[in-house]
């Protein structure tokens, strides 16, 4: 078992709005893998579905399209290292949970793995589109269980007490943002 | 003439690769107007390609298929209670930009506007894909002007010096985050 918290499909939207980088994890015919991905995003509500681009050439690419399934984690802070070594690594060239340090968990929907410590973790199944695939390395996918840290997501609302726990944004070359203090209109 | 600098083409997609919240403005045959958009992502690095969800009910995605262009704007902290605005009424209601107290300037590229006073601004054509945009209300767009503030970005990289030039993060419920401190990972 893992210490995440289950949320509400209708809710899981709440864990991509704000725009966090992401890790793509990724298992087929017994191997797997992980990637970092800036370029992610919400697509629908209800049912709930994401966007992400995953590039052509990665071993990412190769078990999602085997498997037609993936999990979008969203790391913290003190995972940053490690973002970035997913981000830069490929899996050919060797275990990237190895390389990395991050750990897989057993998910519950899908065959891709969750990733351990992060604040939130969504599981997808592809919604094939074959076009949207080649020419834009775009792929669409449906959230079938979706899990928070309850230390900084419950209730359906982000709650940062630590700078460690802040999710990411990424920039460019090594450089982030950390998730910044609320603003609140009213 | 506005206070805007130009970005090149190639750089971009870091205006957007941090998850910011934008505004998305629109012309056609003599309307504009501005709604605001938290799925939105970069979609390519050169030439520059970004997506955008636009819910078929709003006059922005009236504007947008009969013009085929838009601009994607990066509003900053100061500007939280208009983006709301934005997001919250519609353009069939009334001139969005007398609703919102947000300031159109002339485009280079396109003929939908700039925004005033943000962060930066991505002139962008539609690349027609009308599978995209009936089913998943999904718009790719190919960036063919950019431009930044200054003060906020410059040389490729973005500099936060006071906390109303922050760019936002969009949750929920006229809940944002502003953009945190950077993290850097060597």
């Amino acid at each position: 078992m893992h210490h995440y918290a289950a949320v509400p499909l209708d809710k899981s939207y709440l864990l991509l709005n704000h725009g966090p980088v992401t890790l793509v994890s990724s298992a087929a015919a017994g191997r797997q893998n992980v990637m970092a991905a800036a370029w992610a995003m919400p697509l629908d509500f209800s049912p709930p579905k994401v966007a992400v681009v995953i590039d052509a050439q990665t071993l990412t690419r190769e078990l999602i399209e085997a498997s037609g399934e993936f999990v979008l984690s969203i790391p913290v802070r003190a995972q940053a290292e490690r973002v970035l070594a997913a981000g830069s690594q490929s899996g050919r060239d060797g275990d990237k949970f190895v390389l990395t340090g991050l750990s897989p968990l057993a998910a519950s929907q899908v065959g891709a793995p969750l990733i351990a410590g992060c604040a939130a973790c969504l599981e997808c199944k592809v919604l094939p589109e074959a076009h949207n695939q080649q020419r834009y390395d775009l792929f669409i996918g449906e959230v079938v269980a979706a899990w928070a840290d309850p230390a900084v997501f419950s209730q359906g609302r982000w709650h940062f007490d630590t700078d460690a726990a802040r999710t990411l944004h990424y920039v460019a070359g090594g450089a982030f943002f950390a998730t910044g203090e609320p603003v609140a209109v009213s």
